[in-house]
């Protein structure tokens, strides 16, 4: 018998179990939907043959990336991580330098910045977004940032500070803009990691269209997929050029020659991969329609349910719902693991948030503030089927 | 009129348009050729929806590759770069370290270098291999090299020499047991790029199963492609698995933690193009004997044509012909750009050499022995049609 005090662990699984179709024996996390043009894509690519640097699809892909989120440029790229890499460099970030970026997030975004030779500096999250606090942040950096020369700089470590990375996690937008107050009260660059955020607005306004460039990743477990895949976004459209420049090896354009004008990387996307981003992005809107229904559901069985909390999105955001979210009422994050056993055994893919960067062997020397409040949300959060297929209708709604 | 001491360019034009189909407005200097079951794997991970990390085809993908090539341990990756920079990193390159690595070279070789925080050290090439020079390599090391605690060091710049990364040229093997041998008695470790040479063999075995670890490619313009690809080889089981983890975020597997040891990439090749390259393994055999038929064909022609010769694969080595070459005799260098210029112009595409490394700006101050060969060999290089499919009979054979 449950108390109101208790959380009664078959009773989430099963309010989980009534939003989702009863007739498969197992519902990953975020699976793929693959019902427009793929295929004939594809099949395009393949029959001309072009599937790797030469074909139409790369451009076509960039295009409506840029049409949707509302930037100016969008680079198509190998994946999100690749994204954040040169995000980073052409915010600046140079051997040394301090980024500060959650602690609260997935590995790609501590990694981009030790790719840059620099050192993450890690900041607390707050619960309205699961992103980054910016109050927190703006009182921290009073208290340790110095500004020399137009530059930021850490007082404790000497080091500089050069960039601000938020995070929109699970989809769901961080508070911008405080933030980019903060950023600009300190100098710093603001690089949003949107890489789970495609789909998702703040104030009307997409997310990755805030900063001096972000990052988005179609990874096969986002809201769509080209494989493996990223982009970067900017509205600087000679940062724009830069990031093509960097992603395709810098080689300077010639009828033959190969000229190489500075260290670049081979981070281009496929044609082949990107004729799959093009057919998955015109279905986004009705995606993400998709994966609202299956939120709105989510929230309706949960409104009852003691001990746990559906997280929904904060007032000022409209969230993609890349990956719904329960968070535990404090008192239970011992059943966090019992709920996570019980829903993995019954084919249900449920998992818990990231374990925080700064608990990671290569990051715990890293400067970090206090880190209350990412350190309560990592013992509470878990994450629950949210597949774009589970949104349509099957019965039970 | 020409005589035997000019070149006559147009009929150099006029010997590589006999060996192409001749209804052809436009030959490329490498296209894929899909011929085989591309089709239905790249269509069956669309219907599965597993198109991303999760799926079939990465794992018989590099079982296949591990076979075809000999070795114990093959890593699917997205692409040669990628591929290039973890083998250096397993192979146990460091920040400040040194490593010796062919002027003459695609961008790709000394980026890795640079990727590690080391420095490109550069070494001349033979023109019977067109790839470095292991007797040059020796005697200079003799000279500049000093061995320390089993260890290697430049006793000019006073950093350690870590690894020498030979290419394999257009797909012609270098001298392999010379430059191993160089290798031991330096106390230096081999990493072979062979990007290029899939389906070249030294000595009857293959190119990339000689060293510590190898790189391939598989970009479009290789002689099998998976749209962007590239793999890591090795004998070793322990660095095999190291490959592995490191380029797969370094997660460490659990049921649902997310927990990584080190500094990871996300350098793993997606289930879609790893179809792919399973469908143009499985043909890789019938690839390399078209390649060989186009380039005997070459060979013939070019036998009566003075000022000019066709490059032919060294006798310890079975070369896969991935690009064939002409080198331009050394009175005949400047009418390199002419014979470039007017094959282009009549829809044949020809490419010269890549500009040689230390030329660039990047690594203008990067250390080099003496280029002599590398720079004539530069001036002299034009590479000519090579695709599988004009290997076979359509015909002028
Ligand atoms: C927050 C965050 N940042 C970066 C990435 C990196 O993207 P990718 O996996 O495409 O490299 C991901 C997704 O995996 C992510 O969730
Ligand atoms: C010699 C050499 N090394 C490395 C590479 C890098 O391979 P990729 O283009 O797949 O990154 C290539 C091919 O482009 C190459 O020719």
């Amino acid at each position: 018998m449950s108390t109101p005090f208790e959380l009664d662990v078959q009773k989430v699984v099963a309010a989980i179990k009534s939003c989702l179709p009863p007739d498969r024996d197992f519902v990953g996390l975020h699976e793929p939907y693959f019902t427009g043009n793929e295929w004939n894509y594809v099949k395009e690519c393949l029959d001309s043959g072009w599937v790797s640097s030469i074909g139409q699809y790369v451009e076509k892909f960039e295009e409506m990336l840029a049409e949707f989120t509302g930037v100016k440029r969008a680079v198509a790229v190998v994946n999100g991580t690749a994204a954040l890499h040169v995000c980073l460099k052409l915010a600046g970030v140079e051997q040394g330098d301090e980024v500060l970026i959650p602690a609260l997030t997935f590995i790609a975004t501590a990694n981009a910045v030790v790719y840059c030779g620099a050192i993450p500096h890690f900041v607390d999250s707050e619960e309205k977004t699961l992103g980054m606090d910016p109050c927190k942040l703006g009182h921290y950096l009073s208290d340790i940032a110095e500004i020399r020369g137009g530059s930021c700089f850490n007082r404790i470590t000497g080091r500089r500070m050069k960039a601000v990375v938020p995070m929109h996690t699970f989809g769901h937008p961080v508070d911008l803009e405080p933030l980019l107050d903060v950023c600009q009260r300190f100098h710093l660059e603001l690089v949003e990691d949107a890489a789970e955020s495609l789909g998702s607005f703040y104030k009307g306004r997409h997310t990755g269209n805030w900063g001096r460039m972000s990052a988005l990743s179609f990874n096969g477990n986002k809201v769509i997929t080209t494989g493996g895949g990223g982009a970067i976004l900017t509205n600087d459209e000679s940062l724009g050029k830069l990031a093509k420049h960097l992603t395709t090896t810098a080689k300077v354009p010639h009828k033959w020659e190969f000229y190489h004008d500075q260290i670049g990387y081979n981070y281009r996307l496929p044609n082949l991969n990107a004729a799959l981003g093009c057919a998955q992005l015109e279905q986004l809107p009705a995606f993400l329609e998709k994966k609202r229904a299956l939120a709105l559901r989510y929230r309706e069985v949960f409104q009852n349910i003691s001990g746990v909390r559906w997280f929904e999105e904060p007032g000022f955001a409209r969230s993609n719902y890349w990956l719904n979210a329960l968070l535990l009422d404090k008192d239970h994050v011992h059943e966090r693991d019992v709920l996570l056993e019980i829903s993995n055994v019954q084919g249900i893919m449920t998992r818990p948030a990231w374990t925080l960067m700064h608990k990671l062997p290569m990051f715990k020397d890293c400067p970090a503030m206090d880190l209350a409040s990412a350190e309560s949300l990592e013992t509470r959060l878990i994450n629950i089927p949210s597949s774009v297929f589970l949104g349509g209708t099957y019965g039970q709604t």
